[in-house]
């Protein structure tokens, strides 16, 4: 029945392995359908090679299977914290990217030093807090997806305007508008962390974030009301 | 009309995936004709892999669009300003290549450590200073073109013998004689940049820069009346 | 006699060119057929690009050459010292990868930072102490395994938990169920040795390592009576 | 006359841009016939993609070309320093390699941290001293050979244990028994560097070199008398 949905998230994840993000199968994409309400993700450890549309899994907002024959990815309740959370997010993606997953274990947030970073995401990509014992032995993936969204609740910020985060020890996560928008978004990330360490690395550390006023034109260039960059919608 | 001219500025666009220098659209390359007095130039937020000849754009001196049906690139009238305060400049190219970009994120110039530079950079490839809040919120792509011409006249540097530059907290910019050579001088920063971080980082980020006599010689050996290196013109 | 468990074996070593492990012949992968106690293993000095199922040596275990006519890899001795001394293993692979190496040279164990590391190596991946002189002009092959086996055994490790090792100033050792599970770990613990290296150039050298639960938490998700990552077997 | 000669020469060229030791035409093979007492050697400033084996050059020991019409090398007096100093050299290889070329920039050798290096290079691959300024103004190309050769004299270095160099400020040399042979060394020498940055960054900067004894064995186990890696000769 969700033939067209599962076959952009087939396609979605086949990104994965073509920018680099992955090394076997560590990264895994999902896209909503509002409407019906339903998840469509990639299933659990199969390799990229051969994932074919009918290996997708679609699930319900609980995370039955609702269609496929194969287990979800088992960061599939992360992925649905999101969606309930942010009715803006349409599509979701995971990967243990080198670099993006190199600040996360560092505990660090990747810094804002220039437009790369600027025309994308409004700000610092943030890291989460350590996830707690409790947390971490409960319902682990929920509460990964919970300790997220309460770094955006308790930083005041906006997905949308800041779509990828850095979970604290573990590794990258991005969303967007679809699917593909995810991705594109964590390709962006992954660049701009690598430029942030070389950044960081030519002043031992210590670098100055880029002006306020500069990243407010950059994000506001391509974002927004008043956008002039691209061809136009 | 410009047939000939687009051509040649689409093929020199598509040297730059082909060399890596850019992810997604994140660079545009143009070339001016100084007979006709028109620049032609990637169209903004189009994607490599489908980009035609009909879709690079003609601009005359002002920016306005002479043929073509999309959009210049949104960094147009940095290139322009170039191509008015340097007549020796024939093509121009912007990237955010991850070297020389964490160059200029780090407000760092590259300076010239050995002779893979001085063969095609008399000395550092300078990094302008950050802009102003009025430059930002005026005509912003122009300033940047501004700022740059600035940084020359300051260090007293002429284009020809250091034919790239790094914006603040933005990227790098390269040209020269035509499109082509623009790219080239783009790939060559872009390595040193490499080399240069490498460099730095053996010595904690104090390295002295070559000899000048050294400097001298590689450049001349490449460049100018007495230069030998090569098959001749 | 042993066609399939040569072809097992020459798969596996041709997997590591494919994942950018080694440069020319630096590298070797064995499989042990435990029921006729032998050993399959790449030959010495060979070019993997012509490399056939008939070149591969097999081996006794006291490495005296049982079928193929070419010299088996210098390394047989260390890898028939893991095959005696833990009958868990059954794939064993050693390469000069460049991050892992890194780390061996600088005489360091991979940290565990994060879940990457976690979700296949419970803990430190640790390095030898240096080998004596004696060690060195004796039956060194032989005494690099017994290093290794030294190492586990004083930390108390087991080597199924801990899939992998570094020799000091050389380079690292990996293995597993079968030669692709050994090659398998051998292209993770690459890929952790190249996140380690940021994450503590982050820290100036002085990261901590991740937090005990986590680290439990991943590994059991995937390993052990518990594990619920993947499609089940 | 020379086809074969320029043919090897031809092919040695060509594994340059293969295993990525060259950006343009950055660099520059040649071997010696030394019954004929000529070299042949790669044209100066021509493309690879296009090179033929009628582009290659030879020359006489005093650098006069016997067969070809392009101008050879503009580093081509450098290799004939090596092979009038050292006899035993019969192929010859410059390249701006990125780690080997951020080494020289240093003014630093690559010191010998692991047995990657000690299976090919008998201690550290040294760097010269800088040249003089009448060294650079004079035949500067031919200087460059004697300050390396002064360098292996001064630190009694056999070129047969250490068959590359770096030249401070500029960039590696490689050579060996023949044209194949001085690449496949420029290659290590490549992989060593970035493996030794790597190890010295792990150590911010003062890393201990290995022990004599392992950098015996492993240098003996592949070289004189009693070696015993590979499938004999």
């Amino acid at each position: 029945m969700y033939k067209k949905l599962k076959q952009r998230v087939l396609d979605a994840n086949l990104l994965l392995p073509k920018h680099g993000l992955i090394t076997f199968t560590w990264g895994n994409v999902s896209e909503i359908d509002r409407e019906h309400q339903v998840v469509a993700i990639k299933p659990s450890g199969v390799e990229y090679d051969n994932m074919k549309v009918e290996d997708i899994v679609v699930v319900d907002m609980e995370g039955n299977v609702v269609e496929g024959s194969l287990k979800p990815s088992s960061d599939l309740m992360t992925h649905l914290a999101f969606y309930k959370a942010w009715p803006q997010v349409h599509g979701v993606v995971h990967t243990h990217s080198r670099w993006a997953t190199s600040f996360a274990q560092a505990g660090y947030g990747i810094p804002a030093f220039g437009t790369t970073q600027a025309d994308y995401f409004y700000g610092e990509i943030p890291c989460t807090r350590k996830m707690t014992n409790d947390e971490i032995h409960g319902n682990y993936e929920l509460e990964t997806g919970n300790v997220i969204i309460e770094t955006f609740a308790d930083k005041k910020l906006n997905p949308v305007d800041v779509p990828a985060v850095l979970v604290h020890s573990h590794g990258p996560f991005a969303w967007g508008n679809d699917a593909f928008d995810a991705v594109h978004n964590a390709v962006v990330m992954e660049e701009c962390a690598a430029m942030a360490f070389t950044t960081l690395q030519l002043h031992q550390g210590k670098a100055d974030v880029m002006q306020q006023e500069l990243l407010d034109k950059h994000f506001k260039r391509k974002h927004g009301p008043n956008a002039y960059y691209g061809q136009g919608k």
